[in-house]
């Protein structure tokens, strides 16, 4: 049995850890950490838990941590885990941050998205970015996870097979995407008030979103170049769900003409046609975020628009799970060799 | 394995049978049938199923269905069950019927209530009533389970212990609850519409509810005698979910005081302390109908209220689990002997 | 042109005020009154005011106030009201109080219900309960009114023919009711926050809510009589709105009969015919809270139920307008002398 | 008094026409048209005109409706005004159009993109383009007024002036809208039901949405030329609203710079500055359906990304008011020689 440890379990991420390992056979939670409650029941919290979860909140003590635990997943803000994590540490425990701190390789770009010192500076080259079907390989052998940022998850899948085969020119990519609002966390804030959000959609981050630079680092990867893309976040009026539509100009073939239907979906084949969790939908079938609600599956649909010779790649998955809480716990499946899907295959609940 | 046939699968409560028993060691279901659909791919209609039922819908031909499946779940409109079922039927297939018609022992109070005749008249006395916590030991050897409605569940539930342990005069009982809309159904009807529905609240049926004869028959069972209610159901703009709030007043001690919080305690604890499904709030904790979403929870708190003399018993449980699909398979897991919780045992979603 | 001040005008029911102001023709809002935005533009709090209302916010300066206008709304929590009024602010202003400051004539029920200190009390047996439709007389040469409640206003109005009537029996009286958010308030609170209310019903304040010696006192005046109610609020996902249904026992007349649907209606048409704000609905329809937002509007409807002997009275407002905002203006109308209506007369926005 | 009929009163347009009309001191309804519920109560189907609005609702007789009204306003699916109109009714009365039917010139593109006949070809030239804003001087002497779509006139309005001053590519234009629920009409279909829309968002019409040709045909005119755009619509959980986030490429200035943010809010006040309902929004502050619901208000914001030269316009508008009945009631307004603003200048509600 893998023993878990969460720190910031009563983040709405950190619960989702806690509801997702509730069924997982092999992997069971055993340190609740949680500093804006210590001593307090998770279940007066979190009241889904109730007569399920009888633990109480712990601190974010990283080292007895270490010592308790096979794997940590740190569910909290930026600077903590990178603050925290050691050699010792790394010596006994894996690590899977569900933070920002990890994600980028090149600190500046870093320091500069998120306006904060990097105090883990060594260890981010060895971190390996959690995407799991893309770096699955890589993930096995890792110490620390950078577990994917909610809106990036769903932007990168969503293009990487048109960008890797060099369909589409990735410099031309614009991602529009909206979020629902669990993605905003749970902190007391008056614009993520009911009333305030309700009945209303917004844009947000406009131009300089902190999931930009991540999208073009992985899509750059892909591209086998720098890129440089438009990234526009907006929040709407739901618990969970993240949709991303995604535009990008079509790489014309020799002969002039464009890329076909078929030769589109072949490259999404190619590279998805055994991912478990990711659907790529009929033609004339686009994704809805209520068809993946409490999953970890991404439905991903596309539509050639001849008349402006661009594509609409349209892409959604369940922020909390898919794009946090259920990635991580794949993370976890691929680091201790268990079947990916362990814990996680479920049919998403509607309505 | 147990083989399952649905009738009305596409309808919410029977997509939400299909939902759980994919995670149900012990069943699987080979019978999508839909009127509506037939011939149609299921996940066509249900988008969250895509890639993970391929099945057709089928029609509702419960003669051959008998022949291929060991357990049919009816969710279908009241009277189709009722004229379908004959003793053929039963010999070979356990029948679980989410409509109304095998609830009332009573036919003319059926008749009276649901204004359609009774087809199936000489079944109505072997049916037992689906309510899982309480009648689990006849349950076991049903041929046909009626079961119980959405409201009547929470409504009985939440009242049960103080009707059986007389604390609570039966005929003061006035249960206001509330309902999301997918109880409503699935139909194409203009006053569930997104926008009629959305920030309204609105009561519904006062006076004449159907399911105000059932939640009499069964407390009266309890109570020993005939009682009669006032139920009001209303509608609320959420997806899932009943919160039932009761008041009835309280029958005074020999000494002429109030039963104490204790004693309501015990009368709680002495019908559920040992119920999984059951879960009685800590004092001061009242059900909110989010943490037992997308659960089989049955959520009670209560309050007395020394000033007025009056209880406030409260209940919460997601209407088309507890309410509906979820005590539909606890209830299959009794008629095969198996694990009450198998398939059922899951945290609650939230958000 | 009277001139308006408003102290707490960053509120919901503050900014209401100035929304419905903005189209009143014989007022206009000089003040806008928060200590917590006090030099922020009023209008880069509520974006709907941008180009609309240029002015900063103010302090709460009642005195410096009370030289500049002819009224002063106080939209501000309970306390500040009683501890800011005196004999020379009266001299120059009218003052109308949306806290519950000076509705209550005991204070020592005051200082029980809200356990804070009263610092204003020999103003309260001057204060004038604004409830326009029953005191409309007194409020007129009122100093100080007490504009009442969200929850009494709309619980008292459903109920108050048929008690005022004795054709129900007060002390069976129980007011089941449910709100909107706005309800609670801006403050940045976590059980406010989207993800917990989208989704979820939840009882609140169960049998110890604050507007419950509101709706006793008013009550009983129209019994003659003191009465103890039950009253439960709930919470309910949407922005505004309430909706109270209430159950009491109808008093049988001489000769054993329950009073008639028309005897009933006469009651209520009694009180209410010529009440421009008081809609009573046709037989069978029953108050929605989408049919009067946004309005001052009450709708009321009601069912005999003979089974039981009882009468199920339902009620509907929008909180922040008749229950709070909307009343307030209407109370200035009736203090000024003005048509009572003015500024209010509009259709309720719907969808 | 200008006196006005309704054809299509019962959808959600033809009631808002009803709604804003009923505060317009110059106009009033004495037609409501609508075929659905010829003879039943207006206040019926809508009960938040009960005791305001006693008429039944009439059939859509425009021959005789000519004789009784100045103007109509059809509220009605493509295809009926276009069959109705002739030269006798056009000279009795003046026809405000809320269909698609006389948007489009050129009659091919309108029967390609709606797959209909268009019946009433002669009008078509003569058919002004009702977004006041832009053609308000045309509108004045027109017969039809053709109103525009509620994405094509958020659409258009956000992006119209850097087209107009050639500030960006209109080649390059992306424009990524959602709306509230309510643009989808009042029609009983199973995909606009409560369950199926909450809680999530879908792109729909993709590359094939009927306001792409007249957003198009529009943004051509100010071009200069023929463009073509690319249009993506989502379905958001909400009743009303629409957000346009639209991106286009810079034109980069002789020296190879980009235009500054001075040089494009300069192009925004050229032609909004004295546009009461256009407000443009301070730098870093961005549109929210919020601000706008209820109002005829259009909040437009744009920031310009200097890593991939584009600009992001975004444009918010209530799609029942600006983008529908009270963009109709505003050429009304123009049509008969009024304050463009009459009945329409209210503070948008919030929450």
């Amino acid at each position: 049995m893998i023993k878990v440890g969460i720190i910031g379990a009563t983040g709405y991420a950190g619960a989702e850890i806690a509801r997702i390992l509730y069924n997982h056979p092999m992997a069971e939670v055993v340190w609740y950490g949680s500093r804006s409650y210590i001593d307090e029941r998770f279940s007066s919290i979190y009241g889904n838990f109730f007569e399920i979860v009888d633990d109480a909140c712990l601190d974010d003590n990283m080292e007895e941590l270490a010592d308790k635990v096979d794997v940590i997943f740190t569910a909290t803000p930026q600077g903590l885990c990178a603050g925290l994590v050691n050699e010792e540490i790394l010596k006994k425990v894996k690590i899977i941050d569900l933070s920002a701190d990890f994600r980028l390789k090149d600190v500046s770009v870093y320091e500069k998205w998120y306006g904060i010192e990097h105090k883990g500076v060594p260890y981010i080259k060895e971190a390996v970015y959690g995407l799991c079907e893309i770096n699955r390989e890589t993930i096995k052998d890792a110490r620390i996870v950078a577990n994917p940022g909610c809106y990036t998850t769903c932007s990168i899948l969503t293009a990487y097979p048109l960008v890797k085969e060099k369909l589409i020119d990735p410099n031309t990519l614009i991602v529009d995407a909206l979020s629902g609002v669990s993605g905003a966390g749970r902190g007391a804030k008056t614009a993520n008030l009911y009333c305030e959000v309700n009945e209303s959609a917004k844009p947000y981050g406009v131009a300089n979103h902190r999931h930009t630079p991540e999208i073009e680092e992985q899509l750059g990867y892909a591209a086998g170049e720098e890129i440089v893309i438009n990234f526009t976040p907006h929040l709407a009026p739901m618990n969970r769900g993240i949709l991303a539509t995604e535009y990008a100009s079509l790489i014309k073939k020799a002969d002039g003409s464009l890329p076909t239907e078929e030769e589109i979906r072949s490259a999404y084949e190619k590279y998805y046609k055994d991912e478990f969790f990711i659907r790529v939908l009929p033609k004339g079938v686009y994704p809805e975020t209520r068809w993946v609600e409490t999953s970890n599956y991404v439905d991903i649909g596309f539509k050639i628009d001849e008349r402006t010779g661009r594509i609409i790649m349209m892409g959604a998955i369940d922020n909390l799970v898919k794009g946090a809480a259920g990635q991580a716990v794949q993370n976890m499946n691929i680091l201790f060799g268990l079947d990916e899907k362990m814990g996680l295959d479920m049919v998403p609940a509607f309505p």
